[in-house]
């Protein structure tokens, strides 16, 4: 049997786009995070998204002008970094310091989680990055933490860790302190890479411009 | 602020299966399915998926049988690859042509997307192998369409397309479809690249064992 089913891509992001338009609620939302909404939304497949969106600040704003200055994406797992189209971001550099060399004994040695510990590795370069946790608590929980000692403060924190330990709390406790630094992140246990990487993908021109 | 969260990684996967077993519906799935949902219900946070989960044969023992006699691992997208832990296959071949030469002239010449067209160059692979969908339902589509007009067929089919366009119903279709292969999908617009990540991660011997 051959399938009657939409093949040209740019049609397939038309309708989906629309579909979303349609029945998200974006309007409880400021303007400049509807484009991000709506790329979150289209990630996961959920249109109910936006009632859990919480921020502070304009970390769209921030972090686009950051882009634009030729600041570093940081990224706490390697799917969030492939699910950025690199495209979009010719010039970024994008890092994700998981795999690094030695992170599995800074792990034990700060008792922590490897995520955690690649963020401690980030401590040279957070200063004016973007920085998107897409997968753990604890990766949140330790660059709040960095942040709140004193340590080098990004242009915005992307924080979308998921499950079921630390998830949730972790990202009241990014919205609830008051780091100085614009935010964005999903209230409750959802969130991931792909919702992650679909914020970052958001903040490009060629997003912007329809230039899918 | 110094946060009170768990930090061990360990205590943390207990911590979350112990949660998602308590509040997952998983009576209703075969034993074999059990530990896959945990692991996608892991990887999302909902805990409500088993409800969506739809099957043919015994995708986990096919699955598993053709990855111990070496079967490769097709990934529609470059996030589920990625997704994968490595050291849970270590000699297992994981590949992804979305990025593959050659690939954006074939979807013009088939006329369909890039995700379709690079299901098109697994057929010379795609024999016996463990074929995995975590992002485009046109991929999905061309897959069960290629098995249907005769071509190789894989040992299993993990079809998570996720989105507004032909997700649930590329994924209605795989139900739907005689194909004589042994698959798994979750029905609606949910899916994505963390949760077929995940349903793959479940297969191996690693996560049976609960060693993480």
């Amino acid at each position: 049997m051959a399938f009657v089913y939409e093949r040209d891509p740019q049609a397939i992001y038309r309708q989906s786009y629309a579909t979303i338009e349609a029945e998200a609620d974006l309007a409880a939302l400021p303007q400049t995070l509807r484009p991000v909404a709506i790329r979150m939304i289209h990630a996961c497949g959920m249109t109910d998204l936006p009632g859990n969106m919480a921020w502070r600040g304009d970390p769209i704003g921030a972090a686009r002008q950051a882009l634009a200055a030729g600041a570093t994406i940081l990224c706490d797992a390697q799917m969030v970094a492939s699910g950025i189209i690199k495209r979009f971001f010719p010039s970024t550099d994008i890092r994700c310091d998981i795999n690094a060399p030695g992170l599995a004994d800074l792990a034990v040695k700060l008792g922590t989680t490897r995520s955690a510990a690649a963020v401690e590795m980030w401590r040279d370069v957070l200063a004016g990055s973007v920085a998107v946790i897409g997968n753990a608590p604890t990766a949140l929980f330790h660059l709040i933490e960095m942040i709140e000692s004193g340590g080098p403060k990004p242009a915005a924190i992307f924080g979308f860790p998921v499950g079921f330990v630390g998830a949730a709390e972790s990202k009241d406790a990014l919205i609830a302190a008051d780091l100085g630094v614009p935010c964005l992140t999903l209230s409750g246990r959802r969130g991931g890479s792909a919702i992650a990487a679909a914020a970052i993908n958001a903040l490009s021109s060629e997003e912007l411009r329809g230039n899918l």
